[in-house]
């Protein structure tokens, strides 16, 4: 089941702003309803506090194993997106942050689901 | 016929508001005029309302059911926009909506159908 | 000879604004100067009134048949435009209405023609 | 339910052979096991007899009816690509005939079946 | 009507063999089922015989009036093939001859058909 | 040599403003230095006068003929691209009109002119 | 664990041969060394034997059930692929069969693994 | 080595503003650290004075001849690119003057460079 | 390890100021915590002073040597960027600069980070 | 340095032949004359010896490892790939293998080298 245990960070490297972004092309969780696995690209795009603020930025391969945690859950769509919007926020403590989830079709249906914290700047939010 | 009882949804899981969009490319309904099927792809983009003010999300395979239940049904370009819009909205309640149906040529005319509820930001309209 | 009296139109089906635009591939006239035959393509985008203003759309098989009897018509690209754009304005009485025409090459020009009623928001324009 | 009696034909016209391809881009029909339709593109590929020898072509609006009775049919991949190469064979007794049926995904699996009658040239078979 | 009398042709310029390809974008002819207009396009590819043989090419022009003089013919798309085919080949008395008619979609169906005359090598025969 | 007198024009078909764009693709003319030929393509974009105030739209075929005048002038791009705005600007007096010339390599060299007339909106300089 | 049992068939439909060809996008397993989820693409290519002689169909449902046993199970690209060619082979007894597996890349390194039963026409082979 | 007396030009035909695009893909020197060739594509945009005020155009010839002569000089990017702007800006005095240069890789780097002469309206900048 | 101490610069050649770019395609490094390498993409974009300000620009080959030198360095996505931006904001004093570092998929996730010196413009920082 | 005891084996899973290919996109080794380093992808195509013949498959991190043991090594392009032809060939006793490099331009030039061990068929031979 989804584990934020799992997850690890280092201390951001800067006391300047800037911007991270990571794409996982293979993520798999399990349809609630009709337990069949789900297919998803999810996207995190983030800027952590700086370094004398203590902010933080999250390692690479603990946040795989974080993800591969959702592997035999049987979660929704918006719930997977949200989960991870609020496990990475709360974590991350970020100045800002946007988890974009993009699911392959199931039953002819593509779906793209959207969530942020804090103040997401236009630029960034698609 | 279009069966809006077929629809299911699950309280929204966050009290966050995010965009979540749905494109149902096997869509099929039958032209009312000329008795011939009609075959487009729907795209349906919402902002729910928050969970603590009850906001909900459509559950997939219950919508594709009800988008399923038009395929017998003659329905006009612009009247499935709107039903699916009217149905939707008046179903879910959500923060905004946009139904967009782009139709497959007949007699060698394509059209593109697109219908809103509740105020849709700029950014999200096309 | 070009036949307003094909069109026809049904109720819209909605009280709320709503985009329809049809694209119909397969136009052809005939230009009045050299007595060749002209290709083109014709965009029609049009907000309708509202169901309780006495709004209209525009029958897709009609317009399709009103569309074909321009096609033994000597009639110049700018003349097609404007004639589709009036026929089309009064038949609907529609909130704005744009006709586009993009026409193949002839004699190694190619040509775009619009025209329109009404009010166009930008974001529609093109 | 599949109607061969839909379909019409009428002597080629010509005594020298020729190749004829229809690709059916809408077609659709139901899964016999789980109900759910399924979406498909439908290629037919045939050289009628010649004229002197009471060759035949079939009618293409005919073609399209017959298509488009399977639209409520519960039949599987096999049995679609398998029944309208038997019903165009015996129809049309052509030199040789190919039917190729390329299937949506479903439950994220794309599907392709081919089925021949006569003996089709390897230039002519993928 | 279709008139073969509108051709024209002039001597080869060479005892070599070469290939000719001429590839008309804007065929129209009607329906003879449903008297709606047809769209296509016409590739006519051949060698003609050589200076010495008296071979001949087709003038472009007279070509073009040609194939508009189908332009309100009702024919079926195999005809409107075999007739060019047999006008082009008797006309112009080639080594071989193609002919290959790509027709746009009507009622979801786009069709492709080839004649040809004499023995077409493999390598110009798609 | 340029001959603006091969120029024909005819009255706007409406007292609504409309936009006209012809793009000519298979201009050319000598460059006047090195007397190789040049080859373009030039794109005419313009706003007529309403009917009530006179306004007139270019004869396509003239127009082709008025291009076809230039074809053993020597002259630089940026001439042919200010005496064609020139000309047609004093011909047509429109609302507004650009020319934009896109010229082959020569040399190695690939270049763009454009040249306006009158006030041209933003959205339709490039 | 990849379990056999959960395949299921239906007799062919014909007693002509057929190709029949099978794309799953959405396969998952796990690497028995590292314990990563691996990612790849089943292709499953046959050809039943007859009606006459017993031939059988996999069925899609059952197949992609099957093709899910495999979701948490520890197994090499090579063994995938050779077990998925034993069971289909052994279950369908078909003419031939060819099974071809595509995986995503894990540490920079993508792999394709083709196993084959029976004797595959050169032709269907890539 | 860059010769600047090498560059010609006539007068600007037209008292209108206009722009000016000369895009060579051709361009080559030498680097001044390793003496390795490079090789670049140098766009040159600018918009003359009018001819009352002695604007002239660059003359293309004379233009190639002068980025030739760059040919064998050991020169940086940078100063490739502003020697260029400097050079027409003095020789062509014009309203503004844009030189990007865009180098093809060497050791894995590719490079591009932009400067101005002049205030380059935002939408030419790019 | 990093070294700084490898880059070497040359005045900019200008004394208005001009942005450069610089787009390393082969760069690589170790993660620390796997010690397995990365391999990424990085972007260099910044305008130097100007040339009596003592603006300097980067020499380009002892640039590559600098990126080199991270080959055998364990060090995170995230630092490598700030490194590079703070080596080179310090190095070349520059009015402003952009690093991006585009790093392809480890574990099936790619990464972007971007960081920044100075003030960037909006139309420089995508 | 490259090392071949980093190789690990697996038996082949069947007593079929099979075709393995393995391709590594980030391979990096250094140029023995410039000191720089090389990037290239690595294909690795081969087919076991059957299980009773003591058939084995290479690991595929091990084989990862032994790639990334290249990382530091001064070896011309045709060594490396020869290198790995002979350590896979001796390791895994195939029944024919093939490796392919192909080379990211350095100076302007890309290089492709194949090398090959057994009787490799022609139709896996590119």
């Amino acid at each position: 089941m989804p584990d934020v245990s799992l997850l690890d960070a280092f201390p951001t490297p800067s006391d300047e702003p800037f911007v991270i972004e990571h794409v996982a092309d293979e993520f798999t969780s399990v349809c609630p309803k009709t337990g069949h696995p789900d297919f998803g690209v999810i996207t995190l795009r983030y800027v952590p506090k700086t370094a004398k603020n203590g902010g933080t930025c999250v390692e690479l391969k603990a946040y795989k194993m974080y993800l591969q945690s959702f592997r035999n859950e049987g979660i929704y769509y918006e719930a997977v997106t949200n989960r991870i919007r609020d496990d990475l926020a709360k974590f991350l403590q970020p100045q800002w942050l946007l988890v974009k989830t993009d699911w392959k079709g199931r039953g002819g249906i593509r779906s793209i689901v959207r969530a942020t914290a804090g103040s997401v700047p236009e630029t960034w939010l698609h």
